[in-house]
């Protein structure tokens, strides 16, 4: 263990120390969970950052008294460690010692220590302070923690670099109206759509580039889909053949991502109950064809897919292909986003792809123009002035390799990976269009 | 390698690799970073992501004319690995074929393939999308992606969590005008000015978190230390015994930090001439201390350090401590921020520190309140009304451990480790008064 000025640093509660000392005293502070008293001994249930630990409270073994110990206290405690197959995590702590570190003499107004919270989602996010502690509630944190680390660690392993770009821009990526304006000094200012601009620039010099960061949408709806502040993971990468180069490296990451986390957040994915797909090959539908797939009732937009085609061509591609992922490519090249290149066989559509997952869009992405005046011709087309996007020419006027990459919206991912009704679930602080707190 | 659909995933070249296939053909794609042409035969100086390759082309080995490839170029290029000194990376490639990828048709307006780029900071800002081709400024940031993977793993394997928080807030954390007003809807919103209040939070329930996230700072400073926008390293524990074992945790992070930039970033570290510190014990001066040591004719401010003190404490704890680095600490307890923890022994003074670095604060940190009471007197004792931050004193009122943490401007620590004279060269589009764009 590291000394630092003389002293060790103080560590946090390692289960795996604690099973690999059975017969031993340890120490560990917690937070207590759940008191339950019995006939002449009590469980104390404290509750660690990862773990619920419990221990048994006895006079006969104890030095102190637990009076005064109670639910949303904090103690330090010394235990004789049994394993016990009954107990959470197959542990148990005989209590020696037991210290109030703090009891902050509030009753929690929520059910804290119940398997779920049981109230309603506007309770929840009201109290977030408080539902967080509860160990269903905040195993989503732990496990998006887990998609965020796998994620990363698959790109630093293919030779991303990770990069850092600003949030307020002169200019949104995406265009249109949902975006947040802001006053900066004397100027005009956004909060950026995507890092867009600066990942393509980027590729310039570092070839493939990476970030997670938080993306703007200034979007009115109140679905369950949508937040205001999301975290994107993005990359993009260059000298792709073409966009199925960047659907591949993201298989491969879905791939990756889905054994790190059976590895690594086990014990989250039970307590959430967290359904893990298999990656294998994801199959592949033109817009063109998927909307004729849809077509008879349901179609009603040309250029987009609606939230219910998202679930016409999941289920589709379950029934047809055994996977409950789908990739849509080939969008009409009439449609934003303007860096989308056209497809040089079939000009009508863009080498842009969503990838969709048990009914969701959880990634759009595709191989952007690198040609300098091929993006000012389609700039022109879209109805665009290439003056008002000069700085982000200066990337294409002294070059860009042919590229493509996308952008994943965390919590989408996360919601559907746990199975959760509402993408404010898996948000820690959501921010929709009513709720600035806390 | 993973196979997708079928298909190889597509590879950045990798100098280990091609260092182990020496007499072999290899292939890659890169930017063309400077031709030589000499008698009979050229040397092509490719640029990949990461690596200054040197490849000599001749008619006889060639297949291909290299007549139009030129700086800025994109070219795909096979040849035969030598081990060569001399060369960059000590690795020559024999031509075997170059194909043009994509010709841009424009010369940079900067000498992208000097060692140094030679213009004004002005001038590389301005022409950012060009500036980090260079390969020294573009070392910055392969750098910095170090300084945070090593940040982020030392957190992982203490058991801190990383989260991700709002930068959309209805109160900023450190109050005061520094803050960057937003229309959010009908509702009057802000930019974060550091993620404490939900860190704290957080506490409650991880135990141990941290969060690598942009912090925004409407400050009308234009000096070389100050940036608008700025990437926030933070960590905050529960359950510490005092300030102390927070600055323990720096001081380990830091000397990690060091070790792992050393093991994997050397390349840069040559190129940049970054000085690594040694990070052995850290010496603590109180502030009282601190503007004695300064006094008769510097020490101006009573309530915090001013720039040129800085300079002076880190000059005196180098020539006292043989040491680069100085804690600060028990800072005026009537000064912000509110969170603070007044020393029990000297309620004068909090229980607060900043870690120097170099003639330059790179942190600040401390013991924060966890009582709901004490939290509720301090904001008084400031002037500050306690119904302004009912949400983030639920957090108390329900309980939170003894806990402390700090914050570590990454730009800051990256300017201090490379010598860079401005803060503005380590960040990858920054932000200031006047800059918007790129």
């Amino acid at each position: 263990m590291d000394k630092i000025n003389g002293k060790d640093l103080i560590k946090e509660f390692s289960l795996e120390d604690a099973l690999e000392n059975e017969g031993r005293e340890i120490s560990l502070s917690a937070c207590v969970h759940k008191v339950k008293k019995m006939g002449g001994f009590a469980f104390v249930i404290l509750r660690t950052g990862r773990y619920l630990i419990q221990t048994v409270y006895s006079p006969d073994d104890c030095a102190d008294s637990i009076d005064g110990i109670k639910e949303g206290c904090f103690a330090a405690v010394t235990g004789i460690v049994k394993k016990d197959e009954r107990a959470y995590n197959g542990i148990e702590l005989t209590l020696k010692t037991i210290k109030l570190l703090h009891n902050p003499g509030n009753d929690y107004p929520l059910h804290v220590s119940a398997r779920k919270l049981g109230c309603s989602l506007d309770v929840n996010l009201d109290n977030r302070s408080v539902s967080l502690r509860n160990p269903a509630e905040k195993a989503i944190f732990k496990f998006q923690e887990g998609v965020v680390s796998a994620f990363r660690e698959f790109m630093l392993k293919n030779d991303f670099t990770e990069i850092h770009t600003p949030k307020i821009v002169a200019q949104g990526a995406e265009g249109g109206a949902n975006i947040f304006r802001l006053e900066y000094f004397e100027q005009e200012a956004f909060l950026n759509q995507s890092p867009q601009f600066y990942k393509q620039a980027a590729v310039a010099f570092f070839d493939r580039v990476f970030e997670i960061a938080p993306v703007y949408r200034a979007e009115k709806h109140s679905t369950s889909r949508h937040l205001n502040e999301y975290i994107g993971l993005d990359f993009e990468m260059g000298f792709i053949n073409d966009m199925y180069d960047v659907m591949n490296m993201e298989t491969a990451m879905l791939r990756y991502m889905m054994s790190y986390l059976k590895e690594n957040y086990a014990r989250e994915i039970a307590v959430l109950g967290a359904d893990i797909p298999e990656v294998t090959e994801i199959p592949c539908i033109r817009f063109e064809d998927a909307v004729t797939l849809i077509k008879g009732s349901k179609a009603k937009n040309k250029f987009d897919l609606e939230p219910e085609d998202e679930v016409f061509l999941c289920n589709w591609a379950k029934e047809n292909h055994g996977t409950e992922f789908i990739f849509v490519t080939h969008f009409p090249s009439s449609k934003p986003p303007f860096y989308a290149m056209n497809d040089k066989d079939d000009p009508r559509t863009a080498c842009k792809f969503d990838l969709l997952f048990r009914g969701l869009e959880i990634t759009t992405g595709g191989q952007r123009i690198h040609d300098y005046n091929e993006q000012i011709e389609k700039m022109k087309a879209q109805g665009l002035d290439p003056d008002d996007f000069r700085s982000y020419l200066e990337s294409h006027k002294y070059g860009l390799p042919p590229h493509g990459g996308l952008g994943i919206g965390l919590e989408r991912l996360v919601m559907k990976l746990i199975g959760a009704d509402n993408v404010r679930r898996t948000s820690m602080f959501p921010r929709d269009l009513n709720r600035l707190l806390p």
